[in-house]
């Protein structure tokens, strides 16, 4: 697992007060750059050798709204890896009360440059195999 | 069922050259502004009345990559309105040749301006059911 | 002159009740868009022949606060064109009141895909001139 | 002076491969209100209060194009401080190779939560006035 922090940004919120909700999906995917950076797998990389792990599907279950200048942790781990589909999951907590803010989950396909659906090379496949969580 | 059109705007796009995936929840949530304005329910009106439909939960399936200066259809219709939850779904095309771009749902839970859920008052649940779509 | 509608999205709002500033370069480009293709000089087009014209300035002068659902009328027009240096200015009006929302200009420098300044080509810039506007 | 630290995020680039350049405006107010904090002025307090700097006027030269994961200082010092009217002026550096990516200003004006202009009280003017920077 990896946790990425940040800070509630002012022009994350929206007039109820809280958070927008499309931010989430943000949020989740630099949690998703930190845990490949960590795992030496750079989303850079990838990109540059002509993968991308393209979004095919978001959820996102809103629990509890963060709010601006809120500290949040982003905990993020790889639940799936296989050959043409990956989930990642996705845990967000306030830091100052522990609160539930919101859990979620991404599934990727990767893609060629052209955006089009391949099978994950098996260099990308065995790293990403051997870094499964429950 | 309302549709919603729009202009992908340069900014939604990202360095794959592709609609960032986050801008789908901001395009369902305008076709649902629209969807409420059609209906004379205006979401101004909700707002100022106490009561938010908060989004509880968003679900985003992607088919094709929108790009720059596309035309989109953001069809929208309400499939389920309960007192505690309601849920709208959106299919997005490309009108330039029908391509399907995504498709998605979001779910409702009514607050009060705390933030706290509440029943949805029986005005605008009745006024919802009446619009209820298969 | 071209002039861009759009309504306020209510994920442009942040937690003051109204449009967050930085939205506001976005609606001065999705009017530059509208500008050139209104003139048979497409965005699209442009960046194909690998030429952008890069934001090099932005200034902005905000007058009264947009707020959601607000209908915009964005104003552009181009008021200077060189090889290495245009400007378009703006103007924002709300349009249920004609009040004066914002006024801007931007500086683009023409670059090469690999973001390096050029001289424009002959071609555009010519197009360009003929536009100009006081 | 105060250092806001930064990476750049994925969804924050454009299909020119770069930052966006609405960004910045959104970098310029983190830096602000980490600016503020460390001073002990916090932004949610000055809010709270009923007064908030509304943004009046926005300058950005974009010097050299951010990418997509660059480690960002953003530098920024108060320059004026005025009952109506106050600067916080920034610069944007790369700390990989320390290259200037920006520089900008902000203009702010004291306004109440009905979002009209007002004289700053003398509290946070006097409080501003100790931190004014060359």
């Amino acid at each position: 697992m990896t946790i990425a922090k940040l800070r509630v940004r002012f022009a994350e919120t929206d007039q109820m007060g809280i958070v927008h909700h499309s931010n989430y999906a943000i949020w989740f995917e630099l949690a998703r750059v930190k845990w490949l950076e960590e795992r030496n797998m750079s989303y850079k990389e990838w990109e540059e050798s002509g993968v991308s792990l393209a979004v095919s599907e978001l959820n996102v279950n809103y629990r509890n709204a963060a709010k601006f200048d809120d500290e949040i942790n982003v905990e993020v781990k790889l639940t799936v890896a296989k050959s043409r589909r990956s989930h990642f999951e996705y845990r967000l907590f306030r830091t100052a009360d522990n609160a539930l803010i919101a859990t979620g989950r991404t599934t990727h396909t990767p893609t060629n440059p052209q955006g089009q659906a391949i099978r994950l090379p098996e260099q990308w496949l065995s790293q990403l195999q051997e870094q499964l969580e429950k």
